[in-house]
C-alpha cells in the first residue's frame, strides 16, 4: 500500500479536535503534549502502513503490560529511565552541579518505610540459606572529601534467587531493605547477603516485547541506593557487582563504569570473628560523594508512585517490630 | 530548562541499541517500528522538557489503563479507530473499491458466538422494563441494488442503561447480541429495545485522560454491525440514532452522516398486532450496501483480539440453550 493521509487537512484538523484544542477546559500542557504524541503516532502508522491487525495486537500488548503492572519494568528496558538520567546529567552540567557519584536508574521495586538504623543494620532475615554473607560498607562524603554524618542511606536489593521482598511474597516484610543513617565519620555498614541478578519472567509481556527486538531481559547482580543529606543533591544510584556475565549487558541500561564494584572474598578467621560472622564472607565497599545544592527540591527524590510511599510515616513506626 | 540532548551521537547510538539493531534475533519490522517510536518519544521528552514526575505519572496511567483493560476504550477516544478507518477508506478508493455503506469503528465490546437466526431474531431477553421496543430491519444489497440473500448480519448494542451483556454481568448471556442471516429478499429483522448512549465511567483512567484534554467520554445511542457475504467486502459499521444530544459529538468519533438513522414511533394498533407486539414501538430501518471484492481477506473482518472469538465454535453450539 502506498496510501498516505497524514498531511491532509482532514487528518490535521482531526488531530486538533482529538487533542481538545477546541475545548475550554482541561490542561493546556496535556493538550499540547497529547497533540504532539498523537501526531507522531498517526504519522508512524501512515509511514509504516501499520495494519489494523498490527495496531490491535499492540493495543492488546498494552493491556497485558498494564494488567501485570509491567510498564515500570518495560520502561528501563526501552531505555526511558537511562534517557531521563542522561537528560538530568546534562541539566546538572549546565547548572554547574558537577562532581559526586554518578546517578543511575531507580527501577520499579523500591518500597518506602523500611526499618531505619544508625550506622549499622542487618538487612537479611537469615532464612536465605543460599545467600553468601555480604558485608556492605562505605563512607558518604562531600565533593571535597569531607565525611557527611547523618546522611540517610536507603539500600534495597534482591535475594539469592533474584527476588525482592514485598513483590516476592515468600520473603519476610522489608527483607533486604534498610535505611542506615551514617555515623560521625559518615560511614554506613550493612550485613546482608550477596544478591543474584535476575531476568524478566519468561513469557511475560515485557519479555515478549524485548524478544521481538532480539534482546534479553537479564540484569546483573546489583544493589540499589537512595542517598540524601541536607545541603546536598539527592542521589539515586545502584552498584553492579563485578564479574557478573551481565555486568555490561544490563537490559535496563543501568550500568556505569564508576558503579561497578568488586565483592572481595574474606576467609581470615580473625576478621570473621571481629565481624561476629559464622564463616567466610564477601566484602563490598562503596563510597559515595554527594554534590552540593541549596535547591530544596533537588535534595529529595523526584515524585513517582512508589509502593507504600503514601503510608511511609505509618510504616516507619511499625519498622521497629518488623521481622528482622 | 533549555537542555536538549536528542541529537547527540550518544542518544542516537543508544536508540539503535535499545531497538536491538545490533542483535541478530527478533523481528526486523518490530525493530524498525520500535526505533521510530522511541525516537519520537525521546524527542518529545526533550522538546517539552518532560520532567521525571510527568514521565512517571504517565507510566502510572498506562498501568492503570491496562489494569482495567481500557486501552481498547481509550483508543477510539484518542481517534485511532477512526484514523484507521480513514486510512482504509483511502486504501479502498485507491483500489477502486467504491460504493457501499460507509464503515465505522468496531469498538471494544463485540463478543463472538452470539445465537444465529434466519431472517428474524428477538435480541432482548424481555427483562429490561425501561427499554422501548425497537423493530430493527433492513435489506442487504449489492452496490447495483441486487438483494443479497444469505448475508450474515451480526448486531450488538447496549441496553436502556448503556450496558452491554458479557461486560455487564447483570445481563443474560448474549442479551442484545444476535447474528441474523438475510432471507431470500436480503432482509433481516430484529425485535429488540432502543439502546441508550453511555459514558466512560466517571473517574476511570480513560475518563481522566479525556478530562485532561477538556473532553467528555459520552457516546450517542448506537447499534453495531458486522455484515458479510461471499464475494463482498466485509463491513464493520454502526448506526447512530438521530436526536441523541451526542449524535454529532461522539467521544469515539464514530458518527458519519450516512449512518445517522431516525427511530420512528409507531402507535397504529394494526401494525402493533401484525408485529405481535404489546404496544407502541419504535421502528429503525437500516439498509446496507456491500462493495464487491474477490479478495478473500477483505471478505472477513480483520484479526483483533475479541471476547470469546477463539471459542466461537463451542459457543455457537451452546447458543441454542442460551437464555433468550
Amino acid at each position: 500500500m502506498t496510501v498516505k493521509i497524514f498531511d491532509t487537512p482532514e487528518v490535521q484538523d482531526f488531530l486538533k479536535t482529538v487533542a481538545g484544542f477546541d475545548q475550554e477546559g482541561g490542561n493546556e500542557r496535556a493538550k499540547q503534549i497529547m497533540h504532539r504524541l498523537l501526531s507522531d503516532l498517526f504519522k508512524l502508522i501512515d509511514d509504516f502502513d501499520v495494519t489494523p491487525e498490527e495496531y490491535w495486537s499492540a493495543v492488546s500488548m498494552l493491556n497485558a503490560l498494564g494488567g501485570q503492572t509491567q510498564f515500570g519494568l518495560l520502561s528501563p528496558g526501552l531505555g526511558f529511565d537511562h534517557y531521563l538520567d542522561m537528560r538530568q546529567d546534562a541539566i546538572d552540567a549546565e547548572a554547574k552541579r558537577v562532581g559526586g557519584t554518578p546517578r543511575t536508574i531507580e527501577g520499579p521495586l523500591y518500597v518506602a518505610g523500611a526499618p531505619e538504623a544508625e550506622g549499622f543494620a542487618r538487612m537479611d532475615d537469615g532464612k536465605d540459606q543460599d545467600g553468601e554473607t555480604m558485608w556492605l560498607t562505605g563512607q558518604v562524603r562531600d565533593v571535597d572529601g569531607t565525611p557527611i554524618a547523618g546522611a540517610k542511606v536507603e539500600i534495597w536489593h534482591a535475594n539469592s534467587k533474584g527476588g525482592y521482598s514485598f513483590f516476592d511474597p515468600s520473603q519476610s516484610e522489608y527483607n533486604l531493605r534498610r535505611t542506615i543513617v551514617t555515623d560521625a565519620e559518615g560511614r554506613y555498614t550493612a550485613r546482608s547477603i550477596i544478591p543474584s541478578g535476575y531476568g524478566v519472567p519468561e513469557g511475560a509481556p515485557t519479555d515478549v516485547v524485548l524478544k521481538s527486538l532480539g534482546r534479553h531481559g537479564e540484569r546483573p547482580a546489583h544493589i540499589h541506593y537512595f542517598i540524601s543529606a541536607p545541603g546536598h543533591q539527592h542521589l539515586t544510584t545502584q552498584i553492579n557487582l563485578a564479574g557478573d556475565p551481565y555486568t555490561f549487558d544490563d537490559f535496563a541500561f543501568a550500568t556505569r563504569e564508576e558503579l561497578v564494584v568488586p565483592a572481595e572474598r574474606i576467609e581470615d578467621a580473625g576478621v570473621i570473628a571481629q565481624r561476629e560472622l559464622d564463616g567466610p564472607f564477601s566484602e563490598v565497599v562503596f563510597d559515595i560523594e554527594l554534590a552540593r545544592t541549596d535547591v530544596a527540591e533537588l535534595q529529595t527524590r523526584h515524585a513517582r508512585p512508589r509502593a507504600k510511599e503514601d503510608e511511609q510515616d505509618q510504616h516507619s513506626q511499625l519498622a521497629g517490630t518488623a521481622k528482622v
